[in-house]
């Protein structure tokens, strides 16, 4: 057995040698990063061997100078004597995620029916005559008895929960309750009504949770299940990231002994702390939370249930299931009343999940005459093309590159983060801006669009992302991989711990990530023979979508070159969805009636995504009529250069 | 802190000062028996403390002379020095019980149905056309387009753990699979069927286990659930015997801190020991068992799910539930398929169970023209009286006495236990006979009913229950608690520990006992209008029917005295509905009719009951006319008496 130590929080575990480090870590007790999922792929999980020593299995992702300096991946690396490992603040999961701003604005749309009239879980008051040696039926047959009477409630059903509290709420109570029951969400199947709980008559609190289980973000609504109000919100990073950052890591990992009841415990987890504090903040119990509905993507969902995803990678990328049957609060280890309905919205397929149908709904997309394009980049991006009559969808491999991971100086969009950046055309001298005017610790999604777009409107770049090393700039210079342009340069005073640079694999990272999703654009609407300039309204969800700059997603190509004003965020349209289909049963009728009516067309099977995505490499595209502002934009360019260089 | 050993076994354990002694041999992990459930009411937790020092509560139950030798009350009894502790070795809970030789001989009664061609699980045979890009159907719904077509079963229903296994199960057989459909118990709730699981083609097998849960011993059988055979049978002591012998021990028992979930664990623990056993001998998986029955008194059945017995407990007597709501294996702990739906029969009161239900099924009283007598007798006396036009039942608390509680000697019916005695009427010498002719350890119920006839017929004890004090024998004494009938001499070369008695006061609760079984059967006939002598069977359930001597309970006045061939002995009646009810949805469907046909009738509520106690506290009762029989043998005994005192 060895001894490791770990700097700067001093955390000490002892292991037996050949122990992964990346285990000693989370024997530790540490939340750290591995972005790919231990895989040792993105050499995303670098720690410095201050004392000791490691056997390196993999050193792909390090440069000669660092493994001399004693850097390490903590995946690929294991213990061979007693350790003082430094680990870098970066490779720890950040805990602080903005909560939802626009939460107290939310609410319910007018076609959400007469939900107050016929919600899915409702108190109902009764005036139980106690039992007496003359009338001496059984608690549960006494209260089926009262409820028939006095509501017309017939027959009824109990999980365990119900059943064990029975005989003491009812007496406690002195046989004046308020009966919480469940009706079923569907007319055809389990149809009895369901006894969840009692209560004292006159104190039945009922509440809700909107879920969007996001494969970075999770974020929670808790709701007044009686007069629909969001109470609160509150939002972290989900557990599981220290288990991989994108869906595919996600999945690899679930492959591992014990690797998928582990994603489900972290994401499990991670609700719970964000249930646990918005019933400590609001004063409500997790007793009263009698109802969840959940939307997320498919892998989540499985991760979520404990469903092997394994298949939903693999050809021909099948899902166990698209539309989840309900499952109890109990049974899934929520922080919520043991018997509550966990209902997971449905889902299209393996990667047009229940995120983009609760969009959808809460989008109104499906609703509307006018033909709109929706779209939801996070780790992937989904993409969903119709109005009220049809509806078909995408999803395209974008990879994680937006959000930072395959990047070298990539980040998520936290603090520190570099999220728009300009470029003088003259000096090429860059400025950038990062979230909370922190000091530079990477660049995010929206720093790298605004990087691209800068450095192809100056010249930094040519079309195909290749660094124009001919300019008279120190910016531009060749890096330990490669061609790169330095966008900040490290300054240990300021607290900037390396040099952040874009090299020409990152570019091509992100030509790849935008080009997939534009192919995706392309394909959806040539499938329904229509052009992209036929396209009324183009709905942006996703938190993604929030910080993005369209004028320089257009720039590069990402999004369909048309005027501004088509274009709406709309924030997270996934946790919106389920917040209706929480409250609402026409709502949930809808999103099941979005999800059975879109069609899924599954892009690796279409043989002209390829072209369009190698025609979709270049910036903004090979086919440059189709976008007239851009080529606008490198006229004026062109003629600020020419006024610079005459 | 200090420490606790205990002898013969050697354990130590180290507990803080004020810790009860009984406390101190649970966490010993030594299964020790509290019959009363640790009230101090009973007194047969003796242990010796050998060294050091404790505090006594109470030494009500123990001579003066005990105390000085070191005995005390382990559940009354606080830790004030480091101790040596005897344990002696009937304190213990034994753990063999002889297994139920009838097992190879139980089939279904002919009135099954054809069970067969509409069981509650069966296998059905899939050949799934596997997914490609064309036709990338979810497996779920895969599944249930493939169930439809080829066997008409539609909608399908599931639990997490079926759907958890779906993918990886569906591949692994290369899509040749049979589905585990259980199909719903009643047409008029959860009318879908659900899928269990999904083996391989062709090798599905389907097991099931009928269970008897007795207060005292719990029985289960593993049954083929394809051909009905019960392939093998096991039966062990309840564990929950270490918290209390009888029901209400029991129920206060799960009044304390965290009591209710311990006796659930407990006896899941006894079930899950007997399943592993079952599977490991037959070479069964316990995931093969896909469906269980379960019969057992109103409060075994709430302590098994978990469900507060309270109220059983209190006036006016009233259960949380008599008819239980389908669970399954995995909620419960139970190792079976998690998934397997866990039936527990329904019961008709507080004191009338599914134990006594399941009785009546099996026994065919409700489907005969004979007026007939179903009696149960264990810790309580359960009684049915009717047939196939009608039912009425009762329940007499005749306390555990029978059961070897509340008897200075008394012991339960295991290997050692005095089973019969005769007595020389002219020496009033004593032979007993014991269960495996082992040396006398105490005396079963049985051995008391033979001990009390005969010492009522060869004059030691008068009409009363008093000991003639006259007679000229040493075997009559005044003992510790009182005048005693001297059985066995303690004999510590043989194994025999301490003096076998019968006092006047086990004799009074002896005729207590009898009394209040007998006056229920004088209450029940009388309610509906008729006399004990219009009864035409007395079927005999419960294991303790199995070794009554009939003649001596006649003398007693325990039975009534009618002809012997009226008598028939069933031996465990519930476990065998309990197997009925597993496999044919006609003889479950009986069950619950019998149930809800069943009148009871609440003894305490009735005001003839207490004078017919009082009637029947003699022997054989105060009305000598209604036992023809015993007179006839008093009679001959008087004139053997004459012979020999002339």
């Amino acid at each position: 057995m060895y001894h490791v130590s770990f700097e700067p929080g001093g955390q000490t575990v002892q292991v037996p040698e050949g122990t992964l480090l990346s285990d000693a870590i989370a024997q530790a007790g540490l939340t750290f990063n591995l972005p790919c999922g231990g895989q040792g792929r993105c050499g995303r999980c670098q720690v410095i061997v201050r004392q000791g020593q490691v056997r390196r299995r993999s050193e792909l992702r390090l440069s000669r100078e660092q493994v001399d300096r004693g850097y390490a991946l903590a995946c690929q690396s294991v213990v061979e004597s007693d350790l003082l490992v430094e680990i870098p603040p970066q490779a720890l999961v950040a805990h602080a995620v903005a909560s939802e701003k626009a939460a107290a604005a939310v609410a319910l749309p007018d076609n959400a029916g007469p939900w107050q009239a016929d919600p899915f879980v409702a108190a109902y008051p009764l005036d139980i005559t106690p039992p007496s040696l003359d009338d001496n039926t059984n608690d549960w047959d006494r209260l089926q008895r009262e409820l028939a009477a006095a509501h017309g409630i017939e027959p009824l059903r109990a999980g365990l929960p119900a059943l064990r509290s029975l005989g003491p709420r009812l007496r406690n109570a002195g046989w004046q309750v308020d009966a919480i029951i469940e009706r079923a969400t569907w007319e055809d199947e389990h149809p009895a009504p369901r006894l969840l709980d009692l209560r004292p008559r006159g104190t039945a609190r009922l509440c809700g949770a909107a879920i969007d289980i996001g494969t970075t973000s999770n974020v929670v609504y808790l709701v007044d299940l009686q007069d629909g109000r969001v109470i609160d919100t509150a939002s972290t990073f989900n557990g599981q990231i220290a288990c991989g950052e994108d869906v595919i890591s996600r999945i690899i990992y679930a492959r591992r002994e014990g690797g998928l009841a582990h994603l489900q415990s972290l994401v499990v987890g991670t609700l719970n702390e964000l249930l646990d504090e918005l019933c400590q903040r609001n004063g409500v119990e997790a007793q009263q939370i009698v109802r969840l509905a959940v939307a997320g993507n498919t892998t989540m969902i499985h991760l979520f249930l404990g469903i092997d995803p394994q298949y939903i990678r693999l050809e021909p990328y099948i899902p166990t299931i698209n539309r989840p049957l309900p499952a109890r609060a109990a049974e899934l280890g929520l922080h919520a009343h043991p018997d509550a309905q966990v209902d997971c919205l449905p889902g299209v397929g393996a990667y047009v999940g229940a995120d983009i149908t609760a969009g959808v709904l809460s989008s109104e997309m499906y609703r509307t005459e006018k033909l709109t394009l929706f779209i939801d980049v996070g780790t992937n991006g989904e993409i969903v093309l119709g109005n009220a009559d049809w509806l078909i969808s995408c999803a395209c491999s974008a990879g994680p590159a937006f959000e930072g991971a395959g990047v070298q100086s990539g980040m998520r969009a936290i603090p520190g983060a570099i999220d728009e950046v300009w470029i003088n055309p003259h000096t090429f001298e860059p400025t950038c801006r990062t979230i909370g005017d922190l000091p530079a610790q990477g660049i995010c999604g929206s720093g790298m669009i605004s990087a691209l777009a800068e450095m192809f409107l100056t010249g930094v770049i040519d079309k195909a992302g290749r660094l124009n090393r001919s300019l008279s700039t120190p910016r531009i210079r060749v890096g330990e991989h490669g061609p790169e342009y330095l966008l900040v340069a490290a300054d240990p005073v300021r607290g900037i711990a390396a040099d952040i640079v874009l090299n020409e694999a990152d570019i091509a990272n992100l030509l790849r990530a935008k080009g997939a999703i534009y192919a995706g654009f392309s394909v959806l609407t040539r499938s329904v023979g229509i052009s992209l300039a036929d396209v009324e309204e183009v709905l942006i969800g996703g938190s993604f979508g929030k910080y993005i700059n369209i004028e320089k997603a257009i720039t590069i190509g990402l999004l369909p070159d048309m005027p501004w004003e088509r274009f709406r965020y709309l924030g997270n349209t996934s946790v919106r969805g389920a917040y209706q289909a929480l409250l609402s049963r026409k709502l949930r009728q809808d999103v099941a009636d979005i999800a059975g009516r879109m069609t899924y067309l599954e892009l690796s099977a279409d043989n002209s995504f390829m072209e369009e995505f190698t025609s979709a490499l270049f910036l903004p595209h090979t086919d440059e009529t189709a976008f007239p502002s851009v080529a606008r934009l490198l006229r004026q360019a062109a003629t600020a250069g020419s006024d610079r260089e005459p």
